[in-house]
């Protein structure tokens, strides 16, 4: 998507790759909104250093950053010894895997450059196939998001003023996102649209990321406090809630995403607004039989008890604001419940959620 | 309510008055958690300009603390001419009431300083009265709250875990407080209770005043995100919740009070734990009939946009936390509907919202 910077607006991506020089680029989402930095990694270890540093963050985000880093380590094996080369290749994975331990895409991301690779007789032949498999996942998340936001803009009608929660914008994608897909479809077809961004407390990715991605791309929107919508909703300023999934369950429908979301359902039901979950195909769980076996992450409680921002000194001053003496509870995520959603916008149609499972072929299929 | 400092535990009230100085001290609540300071202020324009830097905040603090400085400023007149007496103490109360110009308890608390006052001849036997009657409105305060606190206390069971949003704490009281009131109780009869304080952005009362004033009590708590609660409802982790309320209608039994406090009611409601809001009877407004009509302040964009925090150089840092270019929503008070409601606890009862009309005799006697 669109930024500007010193006047001049040009496209980026979350996450590219560049085949010549062998480099990975990312953008440093640690430093926004504060400051716009593009980082370029040489090799495959610092593009797992980025990965475990927060400086690329999201689902599509770090799958496409893992791709690209295990490509990025094939290509810069020398020799033409199949075997090494083998050896080598399983320990760039278990290097990248181990710089997120919890995320389940970067390993399904390099897993499908391992068997793409497969293809390949020679070095040189794996080697192409490595760089051809991570910018075909790194495409596939793109049509993901775009497929999604073609589904979604029909929800979003001209003058429409719709809620979000965190980011599961563009960033946390290789481009487009989840839950901004639709609005940035819609912003296309010409409609207007208002959102707004909850700050999303602790870490304020609705703040800091979605509401730089929306001014970035000319979308009139406010950040609110995750206190405010509940007043929004009672004198009807919201009229669609769009929000990303970090994990939705095949066979129940229910989606786990960051903490507050389900708040954010149970406001909507009350006041009959339609409440929609945005996800690629990659982030259904078509294995787990009960939301309440999903594992809510209980996350440091420096997060709670403080914030970072920027000063007159600093682009990333931590400032603590709870009483000192005080502990904290920071549990990441929740689950909601499939009765409070109204629809799953997919890249292949929009589902009650509960009719995820018996559309499983269809949302399984790798090739739509 | 009881204060540790450098080891050594003592008692302090938010505002009190010393006759013989003349003084009135006050707790700097802009300083907490990362502080803590005792102003006194030596004469009633020093004592106004307390109340207008919100030094001192919170309903029952705010109108004590003006009947002090009205008395303060009657003690202070030299001379004996009840006419220069009249126009001089007109020009104090003008001074004090527009010190925070929206707020409806220092004019309150002031009037009947004044209504008491008429019963002297001179001006000697005025400012004796002046002084007896903030001191009566003081104590009073206290009362509301300790008899809150009785009435409250039978709701919460050994070990229960109480939900609370923002500061209705002693803080914001001459003491003891009007949410706290039933936990300080229950405390004070050997009950454990355990507190999650929300953190309540953007102004982070919960983070700040709220934990602070547990932590100095010894009160088991968490301090949790805003967002947070929805999952600890969901997990049963909540047993009750008890907030305060800026202005309760007797008429109708809605509860405005601060942003977020709708939304929990709505969790509640969806989870069957009781709500419940504590209030002393000053806080009743009787005359409004609708909750529409209590008007919602838009505050200023920058507490949203930003946070207030100590780091090693200052104890009151602002950093910038959303991106740069966004503007933001900033809506203070939403209002609850009093069929969200379990009971509205105040000193003379817990009354079902709904039924605080037809009690109005016994909830308007002032001599309860």
């Amino acid at each position: 998507m669109n930024v500007t910077l010193r006047g001049r607006t040009r496209p980026y991506r979350t996450v590219t790759y560049d085949a010549r020089s062998n480099t990975v680029q990312l953008i440093d989402q640690r430093l926004l909104p504060h400051e716009f930095t593009v980082v370029s990694t040489s090799n495959c270890f610092e593009t797992g250093q980025a990965i475990r540093d927060m400086l690329v963050r999201g689902a599509g985000a770090i799958g496409a950053t893992a791709a690209y880093g295990l490509a990025q380590g094939a290509k810069a094996f020398p020799g033409e010894d199949l075997r090494t080369f083998g050896r080598y290749i399983k320990e760039v994975f278990e290097l990248l895997k181990s710089a997120r331990p919890t995320a389940v895409d970067p390993v399904n991301a390099m897993l499908e450059v391992l068997r793409q690779m497969k293809g390949g007789e020679t070095v040189a032949e794996k080697q192409a196939l490595a760089v051809a498999a991570a910018e075909e996942f790194a495409h596939e998340d793109v049509e993901h998001c775009r497929g999604i936001g073609r589904q979604g803009s029909r929800l979003i009608r001209n003058g429409a003023r719709v809620l979000t929660h965190c980011n599961a914008g563009w960033l946390a994608f290789v481009d487009i996102g989840s839950a901004t897909g639709p609005i940035y479809a819609a912003q296309a077809e010409g409609k207007k649209v208002h959102v707004f961004c909850d700050e999303t407390r602790p870490r304020c990715q609705g703040a800091t990321l979605t509401a730089w991605e929306l001014a970035q791309q000319g979308i009139s929107h406010d950040v609110i406090a995750d206190n405010a919508a509940g007043h929004l909703f009672q004198r009807r300023q919201i009229d669609l809630v769009i929000v990303g999934s970090d994990r939705t369950l095949g066979r129940t429908g229910e989606v786990a995403n960051k903490i507050g979301t389900y708040t954010k359902a149970v406001l909507a039901r009350r006041h009959r607004v339609p409440f929609y979950v945005a996800i690629p195909l990659s982030s259904i769980d078509w294995d787990l039989r009960s939301g309440r076996n999903i594992p809510i992450e209980e996350r440091e409680q420096s997060e709670v008890l403080g914030a970072w921002g920027a000063n007159g000194k600093s682009k990333r001053e931590y400032v603590r604001i709870a009483n000192p003496l005080s502990t904290a509870r920071n549990p990441g995520f929740d689950v909601t419940p499939p009765d409070l959603i109204t629809g799953i916008i997919t890249p292949v149609g929009i589902f009650r959620p509960k009719d995820l499972w018996k559309n499983r072929a269809k949302l399984r299929n790798k090739r739509w």
